[in-house]
């Protein structure tokens, strides 16, 4: 068994071991970083934070670098997608920039995934691989429609609004916020219309917006199902 | 016609008879518990509350102790899930440990279905066992997709309007609750973005939450449909 | 051509006209009835309305008299569901009950349907109804996991929340309407959680919530893609 | 290659230029006019703004009279819904009228649709064309359904409201936008009930209305899947 086997693969008990072992501390470094955001921490409690984040590092340091020695081609690794994420997760303690780019971190949750290569999953995966190929098409589509939606309600609201709340619809710009909490249904209520027009035209942009929000979930519905009987026959 | 088969089967009348009046009770004790719940009851109304609760309470525990006696092994029963819940629904009454756990006797209230073993029931449920079968796999990768996005959701939206908002999003615990009534689309309103980039954040967020959040109705459908035809055939 | 052939059927011109005349009559007193309500009228409008009202009655009352005397067997129109609500329309304003009825007459706008007695719709209304008929079984199941789900909210909302917002949350019976807003995903933001266990709690609700509110969608699905199936083989 | 070949098609090279050309010019006026509608701009990017919207309108100017002149038949392409369109975007500038109709420009944004004109998009688009040919009769069903249910509760909750808040439930017209807001889960928080009887109604409210918004997502998920199926074939 030699050290690639280990680092690179998840076969052997070793190289299982060491996937769990970078799979906590990734865990555990989000958790860190979360907790360190909470205010009035105790000053103990933030030496300790400190003191693990800088072990985290180390460690993940380390991993990188048994990464970089032990693939195949060296550039192959470096600059994959791991790659990349893996040294953005440690550049940010070392250069001590200001900017936390710790939060992606959680990107390397995607790992996991790595750790379970057994069939069920992969097939799950595959099965949301076709679905999406089945569906790129529609989605395009309607990820052009919502655009042109937003965009077109946003223009109606302010002719509508910007006369009576000239503070909330300044601009088209700020009229999006309103289209983007409406058309989705969220709906905060810090910015409604108030005045008949609007209220009109909220209706109508509604009536759209709503088809349009129901389409991904037909889409992907229609998608699986043809995908799960293909897999059938 | 035996007290075992009264008890634990509902083929017989007085086995009928006998799940019908606990269902009784635990629908009327549920009321009771919630009436008892409003402010200002007069005092009449709260002495019949304490001796219905009293009187519900000794049939439970009757109930409890012929279902012990009549089970073919004792602990088949104690240890089984409605065993555990028929206790923790009688316990606190005698243990008056302050926290009521009677609210558990809802929970109870899925015995409905053991009274309704009628094939068309069963079939449906069996429907739904076979979707959730069919859908499992995607649907636990569709959890962690949530989970991740939420965390994500709650990190970006407190590096965005913690400097605007410090009372709001105190921490990433704090904006969570942020995360989780937009990504659901309750949208309260008691914590909203007001800077730029928490809004574009929003926007960007709630167009992935709202994919995540359809897929589960596609994942349904397409197992459902898929159960129907197989039966069909 | 016979006057039961024009008051009963649609086939015949005079008979189609009779079911327009009815059907504008309809939509011309929901109108008045809905002008009615706007606060502020000039005192000529709200005379207008009077006598519209006393007009359109009297037609609706030779209506109901013609539909009586044509029917080939009185009981069977009198005690049907249009028969009764055909007289629920009229009586009110005879009888001045104070109690408004008259918003019963938009119900009579489902004879629109009577009208458009084309093969098309007909097979639309029977799809529906086929799919309706494939989908009953679970739709029950979810309307009584809607109830229990409701109910159990309410149950935990009150007692998180109870202490913090005495008020808001004064009873189970309070909470319910948290519970509908919520699960609904509305939100209108007078009611919501503001201690840590309650948001917990209302993810945990959420996450359950959502999976209910998604379940219909998926049977009408998956019951109409059926249903169409079966009518291409 | 003649004019007429540039102008009107897209399958040589100076014919996608020109349609690149046009498509550039409408998404850089779409921006202008957004941006426009800022508050506090500087003179200097008020006076930049005024000579591109003169630039782009003397462009779309000739663009049309281009389309006008290289048409087979002259009335095909003036009458058309591109040319009236085309002609409504240019007119506002030339008239001066004070009603901005710039916004329409958007609607030629379709016209990207012509660019792509490659055989996977054609067939997407047929897809969703044949899909809302097999819901069209069910979609128009609940349309109408949308419309009664709206105005039911609209009546409702006036009846129910109109007492405890008369100012917001000034009129049934009035209660309709708090039935819009509801319906659509959308929720703002400027309207909802405040009694009992309102809060309940609420509820039965939703229950029934959630069922109809779901209903699109069912058709379009039934449609899109028989379409896909019957392809397969």
């Amino acid at each position: 068994m030699t050290l690639r086997e280990i680092v690179q693969e998840s076969d052997t008990k070793p190289g299982r071991a060491f996937d769990f072992t970078v799979l906590f501390l990734i865990v555990f470094s989000i958790i860190t970083l979360t907790v360190e955001t909470l205010p009035d921490l105790p000053p103990m409690a933030q030496s300790a934070l400190r003191i693990s984040e800088f072990v985290v590092t180390v460690l993940f340091t380390i991993e990188y670098g048994l990464r970089v020695a032990t693939s195949t081609k060296k550039g192959s690794y470096v600059f994959s997608f791991y790659g990349v994420i893996d040294l953005v997760a440690i550049l940010p303690f070392y250069l001590s920039l200001g900017i936390d780019l710790r939060a992606l971190r959680a990107v390397r949750l995607l790992r996991v995934f790595r750790l379970f290569k057994l069939t069920r999953y992969t097939r799950a995966m595959e099965r949301f691989g076709k679905a999406i190929v089945h569906a790129r098409e529609e989605a395009m589509i309607f990820l052009f429609a919502t655009f042109i939606l937003l965009y077109l309600s946003s223009i109606g609201i302010y002719y509508f609004e910007h006369a009576a709340q000239p503070d909330t619809f300044q601009s088209v710009f700020h009229s999006m916020w309103w289209a983007v909490a409406t058309l989705t249904t969220v709906g905060y209520g810090d910015v409604y219309p108030v005045t008949l027009g609007g209220k009109v035209f909220t209706f109508v942009v509604l009536m759209c917006g709503l088809g349009v929000v129901a389409v991904p979930a037909g889409l992907v519905a229609a998608a699986l199902t043809k995908v799960l009987d293909d897999e059938e026959r």
